[in-house]
């Protein structure tokens, strides 16, 4: 099979087979990061923008990392100290930066379809890395490829995903990729904050009941709660959200056993997850963000044109 | 013709020779950028530092791509957050920079004249990438690089420059240049916002009637209005200057046959230039972005030391 | 002798014969900073995360130089616009760095013992850049090294420091290294800023006569004045701070001939120090900067499991 995407906009637009061929291909960048020597000279001489219109410690450095370790260069412009501070329109400068002959964009942005719009303006290739309370599909991706690294296949694999989903596009592309590789998903939150067009998605089942979700779910995705959320009425106190949906020692008790727990980062610690699951025996957090940088490393490489999976093991080997 | 200068501050310090050096310098590097892979190993083992005063988006990420297409090492390094906020002065940072053994430094600032200091008193290749009102030599090299690829030769080439003469670097750096090509330099705008100084600069015509000017030049340049200089007094309102100065389809249908529209960037869009007239059959406002990679590139290189252009070719030809 | 240690987190806990291994490789890499293509691959495929939790100029670029001379891949992350101003923790945050495959963490942090906390729960090589008043090894390194490049051995060598020593982090490394090498070191300040546990130190002697001092002493390292610290009682004016302890021409007159003058920047010219004793003959402030890049590249590649020094010689000059 060859990819034959231009941009990488989200899981939504994706099918389950480019998905999984997505997964596959990161399976062998997954494994260069194990080597004492991390990169592979896939993309030399292609250069990498990473446009950060909204602040990102994590997801720019899991790009910059993983656009490096193809040997591609890359560039960071983030909207403050820049010409966004001088009016002029997203289009524009993403328009300057393609005409400067940069193959790729990687933006991140607040409004929802950001990263849609550009790719129909735009030649080089876009890459969203989340936009707006729309999708965030490496995130998606990484999450996915942390779930088929324990279960194989997600077919009837019960996952729960737990906070603020009607803002959340983290949400919004784990529910996408794994209703399309047959998982089953629980959506866990307040009423006020479940989406509208749930019906739409193919999710199995609403609940307000954290314990419910965690003793029939293999996998509890947490959702960071966003903060700045609080003082819009959404949400009641942290305590009380704490206290209802805060995935905790005492709820792990009557988890399900061996329940994988996951969580995007940054995390509130104390607020949706307990420091002792977090750092417990369950959680695989650490191993999201391992797989982040692989999984990226696939979808630059896909993207820009690379060679279909099952070949790219031996060209991937021949380099060192 | 070798380029002997170590440093390029401004065009009106350069020969008319000199210049023409540059430019077809220039065009070498701009079919490098043609390539798929757009890399020189000209300036392998040299390191560049990026020191922006002002912020920039678009003129320091056309010199980091430059010089990283040149394999060059780039360094940021901004005002905020930096020793700059410790008090120290500009002279000890950059005295700093150089005794790390930095090779060139490409600097931005808001003091005119702070390109030609640090050139009088550091060893390192100085590059002015804007200093006060003063200069921005690679915009108007870039601007002479695009206008030459229409025509040739500038001899006789009537050009107009539009907006806040008396306050723009870019267009002082183009005036020189201009005159020293032999083009006929129009100049546009409001009374008081004239240099004092234009019976020195060769400028041929200063007019306040755009419509005159596009009805009788080749090329209008029309300069981004900044918008802080409303505050003090310089300038009538937004809508009285679009009015007035903007470069719009109405006027646009009694200019000139295939009157060539430029434009240094970031764009207000409605204001000195009507949107329709920006994405329009004359714009060639992109082409001056991609131009202004490969102009930056013969910059580092020919302030580098680098071999004539007449020889140049073939040593790039020699690498991928 | 073999350099054993996976961090470098401080001078105290370095022995005299770690410190002198740092330094003569260093030596080897200062060459390499003398020769055109100032670049060797001792660390190539390795990633340098440089994690500054406080503003910095000299000292990030002089660790980004350093592994970009060691053909390292760096990454910067500053605590703006990141997941610090999320509310993630500082280990959460290292923790993810390092899960994305990241080699080294250089880390600047106002908390003391930040890199001792990071080092014990991190598998990431781990390398102090300055943790509050705590320590700044590498510029404590970095002095040790300018002061053997004159003296070629420390044993007995009078070295004064002068300024604000209970808040100085780089006092505080520069002491410990010095009490090591054998040299001979009084404080000079306030008896206010002097700390609690001098005895402890291994310093000779305390003074608050600068005059004294400079007769007697055959090195002066001038610290930097924290100016936020003047609102906080702890200092009297400005004028008077550098009438009492300002290096100035009249009190050079009266010091010892051939007097090391070193400063680690940046400097208050006119406050701790004159301009004229800055840059005049004695000032070896740029030399340190200097230097500073070749102990970067030392200790970075040492931690990673360089080669003893006696074989890098050869090492490097297989490379060019």
């Amino acid at each position: 099979m060859t990819f034959r995407r231009q941009h990488l906009l989200g899981l939504e637009d994706l099918s389950r087979n480019e998905i999984l061929h997505i997964l596959d291909t990161a399976r062998s960048f997954r494994q260069v990061l194990e080597r004492p020597v991390k990169k592979v000279p896939s993309l030399r001489g292609v250069t990498v923008c990473l446009a950060f219109y909204e602040a990102s410690t994590r997801t720019r450095l899991s790009f910059e990392l993983a656009a490096k370790r193809l040997s591609a260069d890359t560039m960071n412009f983030s909207s403050s100290g820049s010409s966004v501070q001088k009016g002029e329109t997203l289009l524009d400068t993403i328009k300057n930066i393609q005409a400067m002959k940069v193959d790729m964009v990687v933006i991140r942005h607040s409004s929802s379809g950001a990263a849609h719009y550009l790719s129909r303006n735009v030649d080089a290739h876009v890459i969203n890395a989340g936009d707006g309370f729309h999708e965030h599909p490496t995130q998606g991706l990484l999450d996915l490829y942390t779930m088929r690294d324990r279960f194989g296949n997600l077919d009837g694999v019960r996952v729960a995903i737990v906070g603020d989903i009607a803002h959340s596009r983290v949400a919004r592309s784990n529910i996408w990729g794994l209703v399309k590789l047959g998982a089953e998903v629980t959506l866990v939150g307040p009423q006020t904050l479940m989406p509208a067009e749930i019906a739409k998605t193919g999710v199995k089942r609403v609940t307000n009941c954290l314990e419910e979700a965690l003793e029939t779910c293999q996998v509890v995705n947490v959702l960071r709660l966003q903060l700045e959320r609080m003082t819009s009425g959404y949400l009641p106190s942290l305590r009380e959200y704490a206290r209802i949906f805060g995935v905790d020692t005492r709820r792990m008790e009557k988890a399900a056993d061996k329940i994988m727990v996951m969580h995007p980062g940054p995390m509130n610690r104390g607020v949706e997850i307990d420091p002792a699951v977090a750092d417990g025996p369950n959680s695989v957090i650490l191993d999201q963000v391992t797989n982040g940088v692989a999984v990226r490393m696939a979808v630059l490489f896909l993207v820009w044109g690379g060679a279909p999976a099952s070949e790219m093991g031996s060209e991937i080997a021949l380099h060192k």
